[in-house]
């Protein structure tokens, strides 16, 4: 019985609103299989995020079978686990726990492989020399992490916080090699996204907390394929003006969705159907769209 | 969603061949409740039983509407809890931990009121006049408060070990009045049962692992009422040389179903089928009867 049985959550902070309960659970469903998603709100705990490491051990101890972790824990639960997946490692950030037989803590990066998989389904073939990033926070590190790994040449890493930008890119640069990101400030994208292929949009705006364009719209362009990584909602500003203009767009929802299936493939072994999950994800982001999220 | 969603689990210690995952998740099928049940045994966790109240508060945090909880811990728990059920407060141990609302851990025993419902089912009428009862640990305590409850007038408690016997005898005085229990020593089990009206049992002997017959088969008597609390196997040899003598018999699967079936009810707030959960214990009872436990 116990094989077939599955228990997993998330610990972060705010996270009420989040759809993995139910990506997870209807494709566990549809599989079969008893699967329970529990979310972990270490605002409602009313525990810090420094609690992430007791939180792992104890689902562990209670018998959890993965976790997923995301803001503000990815990086504190590092020093906590047993060993990191390669994605993990190289990122410095773990939204992934699989809790292997004997116990051993090992963690995951299915940001990364999920925004890579979301790309190759819906901008095969988009040309890759170069490609400007808004947003440098923890998103735009993996979805960083991922285009290069797909074929970038070059990445522009933009942040309204320089700093920020520039260890970005520096940490890219020791992973991918000399020249393969810089940052810049955000006064040159007029410039920089006149000569780009795609935009790679990684910050907040958008969200329904933070409605609005993250930039001016007439820097787009249909020359421009434009990655979104917000999904609530599916189509923020931006991705709508790009598409009235004419860009192949990706809407944030790929992300989420491969994201939840590569941690779902982790946690049970099982092979998700990631088409049915599309379309849950739709479904269930129309559902939402009317709610205060 | 999270409404019809449960995740409860058994803290204890050896706790592998438990039937209450498959008692609590077949009933909660039959309810169309996504409800999982695990088991947390500390010593596959490696951590002493003092850690309950650890683990209490863990579970509680990751998500948990409630535990049950069994040997060495059900007394250790108690100072780690918010509030006690009359039950559990009377005998001084907790069986069942229910998170309410706001996360107030409330301790429940549901062995106190599962074995009173199991004999009230099927020893209803049976003479209360004068009980033997045989064993005063945990169990015995329970089994002892349910049915001076119930309204036998005088139990005998006898153990091997004569101060735990006076020891339970003197609670149960504190608690019902003076001179409703008494204890004894086994010497004096010839006069004692020849003179009873039933003998309840609740030591581990006729379990898999203590197989034989607690008590000189030539001591029981067609007069007297036999309840058993051992419920693996079902058919201990006590039951079935009870049996075979034509005593009225109550087997042990009784109480193992209605105490799950009260923590279902306080898990869960709905109301379980005991009679569907009793026909699934004699049918994992004979499924299980061949493993080693």
């Amino acid at each position: 019985m116990a094989k077939d049985s599955y228990l997993v959550g998330l610990i972060g902070s705010g996270i009420g609103p989040s759809l993995s309960p139910a990506l997870h659970q209807r494709e566990a469903d549809r599989q079969g299989l008893r699967y329970l998603y529990r979310l972990i709100d270490i605002d409602v705990a009313g525990v810090p995020p420094e609690a992430v490491g007791r939180l792992v051990r104890a689902a562990r101890d209670l018998g959890f079978d993965g976790l997923n972790i995301t803001h503000p824990c990815k990086q504190l639960v590092i020093e906590h686990l047993d060993a990191l997946a390669p994605q993990a490692e190289a990122l410095g950030a773990v939204n992934t726990v699989v809790f292997e037989a004997g116990g051993r803590a090992v963690g995951h990066n299915t940001d990364v492989t999920g925004f890579a998989a979301s790309f190759a389904r819906g901008l095969r073939d988009a040309p890759l020399e170069s490609v400007v990033q808004l947003g440098a926070g923890g998103a735009g590190a993996a979805v960083a992490h991922a285009t290069l790994t797909l074929g970038a040449e070059r990445v522009t890493v933009v942040d309204a916080v320089a700093g920020r930008a520039a260890g970005l890119a520096e940490q890219l640069c020791g992973q991918f090699g000399a020249g393969r990101a810089v940052s810049a400030g955000p006064e040159r994208l007029p410039e920089l996204l006149a000569g780009a292929d795609g935009l790679v949009h990684a910050t907040p705006t958008g969200m329904a907390a933070h409605p609005g364009m993250p930039v001016a719209a007439e820097l787009l362009h249909p020359g421009l394929w434009v990655a979104e990584v917000v999904y609530r909602p599916l189509e923020t500003e931006l991705v709508r003006t790009a598409r009235a203009l004419g860009c192949a767009v990706l809407d944030g929802g790929g992300m989420a969705v491969f994201q939840a299936a590569d941690a779902f493939r982790l946690f049970t072994g099982r092979e998700p159907d990631s088409g049915r999950m599309l379309a849950d994800i739709a479904e269930l982001g129309e559902r939402s769209a009317g709610q205060v999220v």
